[in-house]
């Protein structure tokens, strides 16, 4: 299946869109807060939104902008202020923010898309905004992919983009992706954000059921802690300039396509679980033997989200006691003495009995697999989210599978989110 | 409804009953880890177990046991291992420790309950706990409770104990409680543990419905890290030495047998939370406005649980925007322009609206409510319950209400359960 290649360029390396990223003065650090992704033609746009009670008004307004018609040109995010708790004066900055964009574009207010992530409760500084519209489309450009990427950030340690470019019908199609998550901070600093560009021919009907697809097995299935934010957002846009055939139902070319989606979010979110607060490796739970793929995914999750599993990861403690009471009250039904637990190459629980094994060996492992997680490149910390602590659960009863991502839980974890205000 | 006293004498204050505490060797540290739990007469008994797959035989036993006969004569807890994921083995060994304690007090195997805590994976030493069975029985008295309460911990740091006393008929009914729990570590010291006594004298149906009702307001309603325990046991004696009549259905005796269970349930369920591993505070999170019961209790257990709002407790942060943001993710519908949000005497968010307050006053008040949860008293640090860190949420969406317990994420609770192995 996975028949692409990396390509550079993130969001902007498919065909017909452009991309920005400038400082606009919303974050008072001062540093870019205000980005723009803009397809050329109208594209299909797909979402998949928080399920919260407590929401931003970008999120509302998605929601009602896609009901109403499927496609849009741009997608406007900000960062700083998140525009969540804001009431009615939340949804008329909402409504005014598109407007700007709109008329600055010359496009439908209904073709613009917003997110925003950043402090909760606080109002959107409206005036540096509407300030920085003009000045943002100005730099928008088809290698501003990078730009827009570093300006959707908060308390994120690196920068998430990726591309993918595969064939169809002999023609290049490409995909690229950015996103932003690290856990709720100064003091709420929330919100994963994902933002998908494709150049592929497709319906309205199947690239929303390719996301929602794809988001069940990426985006949501990492967490950082636990904590569903109230701006959480994944926009996906194709706009069928690769001029392919349009894909109008299910068969081999969206099966590829949608294999290549997946691949995006699934590299997105675990970079967002990577760069979790206070992370020092990535973990990746992978589950086979479940009585469905939905129930393994349950599995991994609940294992991978455990505060006493995330510790031990953290104190490379080869821990299989943790890793079994957790997948034993995911409320997915098996057999205990069917279960087998391996970590990394190491063999530890097998028929639901804890075998002898190398304990340093498996403790060795867990603090290598952290040391080369991350490393220096140009003076700056990058991560490597391609080689995670790997934890295989085998639960024995059938043939579902599925994985989930998450990160350690370290002393800087609490300190982050204890130490702010005071 | 609360009239009843506390008296002293934890569960061996109720009449017909004994306890003991004492030193097996099961424990490397040399401290008590055999308990014994006798009623003079057979008493109704009620269970309440971890809904996990991967439980201890111990749970499986008393399930089994309880579906038999719903009666009891005594109760036999070990701390050291927690006889789980102990297989074939484990099972066996469960047989052969009530075995041994029936043979000692002359009495039906069938009568005698088990629990177990300590290190999964381990088998119990079984030559040590059969040594210990002569002893622990002729240990046994009416003033046994403390011993027992302290031969069931394993890293807790207090003991947990408690007895009421109420008058039905004009006679004297008395509840004991004892518990035990504090996390997970050491690598895997699991389990929650709960036993009541009583002496008023109720129908089996009617206990056990009293028993899970009180259970979903108490145990059920308390997260230290939200793992659940491989041998989470609650169980209650009544023994109905009291001479009082017969409670066999729903009336104002039974209404008010109810409410002390309740009572004896939260207090031991509080003291757990209290006692969570590297907590500096007990927190109770009040909600109210919901559309049920359940509901409200739903919303307060995600809450309490959410490891965001518990470093914010740490650190003294009165962070209203993650109690909105955790509130909102609890799978309960409201109106998030009706949530209002109180912590302690102050009022953060009203109407959905965040609301100016007094900053600096707000930590004070967090400040010196962890200051006083703890207490020295001759040599000893205490916990005090009774004075929790309180935060009120109503949802504006109806009449449902209930409560939860936890307390906040320390440095300290990662170190304890990162640090163990290596």
């Amino acid at each position: 299946m996975a028949d692409w290649q990396m390509i550079s360029g993130g969001i902007t390396a498919p065909r017909g869109y452009k991309a920005a990223g400038i400082t606009a003065g919303l974050k008072p650090s001062g540093a870019p807060d205000l980005a723009l992704i803009l397809s050329e033609t109208d594209a299909i746009a797909a979402g998949v939104f928080t399920t919260t009670v407590v929401r931003a008004a970008c999120v509302d307004y998605c929601r009602q902008r896609l009901q109403k018609k499927a496609s849009a040109r741009a997608i406007l995010c900000n960062a700083g202020q998140a525009n969540a708790a804001t009431g009615e004066q939340g949804w008329q900055d909402a409504l005014d923010t598109a407007g700007w964009l709109a008329a600055e574009l010359n496009i439908d207010p209904d073709s613009v898309l917003l997110a925003s992530t950043g402090v909760i409760g606080q109002r959107m500084k409206v005036d540096a905004f509407k300030a920085g519209i003009p000045q943002l489309v100005a730099a928008a450009s088809e290698t501003g992919g990078d730009a827009a990427a570093q300006a959707i950030v908060t308390t994120d340690l690196v920068t998430k983009s990726i591309a993918l470019e595969t064939q169809i019908e002999g023609r290049p199609v490409r995909m690229g992706g950015i996103s932003k998550g690290s856990g709720m901070i100064h003091p709420n600093m929330a919100t994963m954000l994902g933002f998908v560009t494709c150049d592929a021919a497709v319906s309205t009907v199947l690239w929303q059921e390719m996301l929602s697809r794809a988001a069940d097995k990426s985006f949501n299935q990492i967490t950082v802690d636990g904590d569903t934010s109230t701006n959480d957002t994944l926009i996906a846009l194709a706009n069928g300039q690769s001029r392919t055939s349009a894909i109008t139902e299910m068969g081999p070319e969206a099966e590829k396509l949608e294999a290549m989606l997946t691949e995006v979010c699934q590299y997105l979110a675990k970079a967002i679980a990577r760069d979790g607060e206070g992370a020092t490796c990535l973990i990746e739970v992978q589950v086979t033997g479940a009585p469905s793929d939905a129930d393994a995914r349950q599995v991994a999750k609940t294992v991978v989200g455990s505060s006493l599993f995330k510790s031990a990861i953290f104190g490379n403690d080869p821990n299989w006691g943790r890793i079994a009471a957790a997948a034993g009250r995911a409320d997915v039904p098996f057999d205990q003495d069917k279960l087998q637990i391996k970590l990394g190459e190491f063999l530890l629980m097998d028929n639901g009995q804890p075998l002898p094994f190398d304990r340093p060996a498996a403790s060795n492992y867990l603090k290598e697999t952290s040391a080369n997680s991350s490393y220096e490149k140009d003076g700056k910390t990058l991560h490597r989210v391609d080689d995670p602590v790997i934890v295989a659960i085998d639960l024995g009863n059938g043939s579902g599978s599925g994985k989930a991502w998450g990160c350690d839980l370290s002393y800087d974890y609490v300190k982050i989110n204890a130490e702010y205000t005071t």
